[in-house]
């Protein structure tokens, strides 16, 4: 088991990295002194899990009373709706304050868990108990917590840290394929922001990643963890340089509301625009043809897409306005000036931006 | 006019107390920079206010973007579902995180408008205008912001601290008299728990004070923000002892509960509860007689309720057990030691709490 610190003072936490955590009756015992727990987890994860976690958490406990909450699968229900329903089983079993919450899933159980925690009382304890690859480099870690909107993506929401992320890796041996590409998308994403030497670990070592070598996926997430909680404690509240954790995002989170949140997976959608990214960064005159086309090469490699001929150019151009980085009408883009080095911008040619949208999207 | 401020680091701001602020083109310029505002108010306070506070506002910035959202007037409206709305059109005007928020209204109106902010984008800026005396003095300042939930009183909401508190006494003229009491329950409640001079104040000046007298408003105003403005600095979260500002609290929101928040107004519930922790108080031997006597006379002058006949004695205390300030199953209780003394503690005879409640309640 490996251990990574996100430093935030009085909301420090740890993220534990291992093999068998679900199983560990001492680690959940110290990690989760609460006797009152709600369960969150969805249709797909908890026939595979929940019981192990049950048994788990009654042996660190025996008094523990557990209700089970149980979504939907798919970032389609990323909603308030289920929020909702999380608040009103919260206040039909009359939890008090000192309950937590466990979400245990991928990043719309954890999203939407940690949303509910934040709200219930003013604030609840929770836990991420993060099963996809997705979860694990990112979504369970910083504590950005919240829900779709009809509108865009991540539109609701609030800043609710996690009292500590639990990543047992033996999930990820359950992991669909597809997931698990998704998921390297945004592994990539932390080389291509601020670590040139582990987007070549990347290139190098991408097969025995795929293939799920316990080792290469061990070392990634861990990299990923620790590149996210220093980002995370210089900047918790997304005032600087966290948006840099945001590249392809703005274009990504297009593609998944024009498609209504059905066709797309978030890591996928997010490779697109990562590609884009690069294109745009590219057209305007920051990152070399060599770079970008190792961008190409790796997000090939990995599977993933670089266009999305379905969403058309213009309603993905309106759909961008919407995101939480415009400032003052003004659309900012996480930009490469290389492979490693990221920067937030509204100062590209506007013809940077629509070119690579043109290219990689449909008219 | 006067300032009061809420000292609190990076999120200090002013409360600001006077005649003709909601005028105040200058106020309005420094205070809202913001161009895109919503504006929240509620069917009774609109008519009076809304088309005032628009023009002082668009004199203050020409270029403001203005959009209203016009709740239903209760405490029975202030529900998730009216967050909702708020954020739907939120989205639909596509306002991006440097919007402001305005509250035009008493506490249900801040509180709904104040929990949109909070959600909406994970946080953006908002501003209390409060227009009744329950508002100025307590629910506009300290951030607590949320919903009722059928369960249960604000079991749903966020801590999320307004840019300022601009209180215009000249609306209080239009406030009916009973608005008027229920805010007074709020307002003795300050003398109750930590100041003894202002309680004797309030019974020296009561007259004055329902007679609307300017200069007896003001300084009761001013002196409660004080009170709240130095409690919330020590203590914004609500660990220790500004749990203390919920005297009388935990009965009244059962009562409002029990009601369906539909026939009591908030400070009356208080008034009521302020009433019933006395006697508790007494009964466990800490409140000595003649203080019960001054506190149940300066109720009676301020026309509130000391009792709720019409809510069960069982149910209120089912109800009371939902409290967010329940630990380990144990129901805390602001109790008195005497007028201007006050405490929070699980360590009373049961009995004083039973008793107390089948005196003042119903069967």
């Amino acid at each position: 088991m490996e251990t990574v610190t996100v430093a935030l003072a009085d909301r420090s936490y740890p993220i534990l990295i291992g093999s068998g955590l679900l199983r560990s009756a001492s680690e959940m015992a110290r990690l989760i002194p609460a006797r009152d727990l709600l369960l969150v987890s969805n249709t797909t994860v908890a026939p595979l899990y929940a019981a192990t976690l049950h048994a788990t958490l009654r042996a660190s406990l025996p008094e523990r009373r557990i209700v089970d909450v149980i979504l939907p699968d798919g970032e389609r229900h990323k909603t308030l709706d289920m929020v909702a329903r999380m608040l009103d089983v919260l206040v039909a079993n009359r939890f008090g304050r000192d309950c937590c919450v466990l979400a245990l899933g991928g990043g719309v159980v954890g999203d939407t868990a940690g949303f509910a925690a934040a709200c219930y009382q003013r604030g609840v304890d929770f836990l991420q108990l993060p099963t996809t690859l997705l979860a694990q480099v990112d979504s369970s870690v910083g504590g950005k917590t919240g829900v779709n909107h009809a509108g865009g993506k991540n539109l609701i929401g609030a800043f609710h840290q996690p009292r500590a992320v639990i990543a047992d890796t033996d999930t990820l041996a359950t992991l669909p394929a597809r997931q698990l590409r998704a998921g390297l998308a945004e592994v990539i994403k932390y080389g291509l922001i601020v670590d040139a030497a582990f987007f070549a670990w990347l290139e190098a070592n991408i097969s025995a990643f795929l293939a799920r070598d316990t080792d290469a996926l061990s070392y990634a997430i861990r990299r990923c963890c620790e590149i996210k909680a220093a980002i995370v404690r210089r900047d918790e509240r997304e005032t600087g340089d966290r948006a840099l954790l945001n590249l392809g995002h703005t274009f990504g989170h297009a593609i998944e509301a024009a498609t209504e949140f059905r066709s797309w997976l978030h890591g996928e959608a997010v490779a697109a625009g990562m590609y884009m990214a690069a294109l745009a960064s590219h057209s305007a005159g920051w990152l070399d043809a060599a770079s970008l086309a190792r961008v190409r090469a790796l997000l090939l490699r990995a599977g993933l897409p670089l266009a999305a001929r379905e969403v058309s150019a213009n309603e993905a151009l309106a759909l961008m306005r919407m995101d939480k980085k415009v400032k003052a009408g003004q659309l900012r883009l996480v930009l490469l000036k290389g492979i490693g080095s990221s920067m937030i911008s509204a100062d590209y040619p506007a013809d940077a931006l629509t070119s690579t949208l043109t290219a990689q999207m449909g008219s």
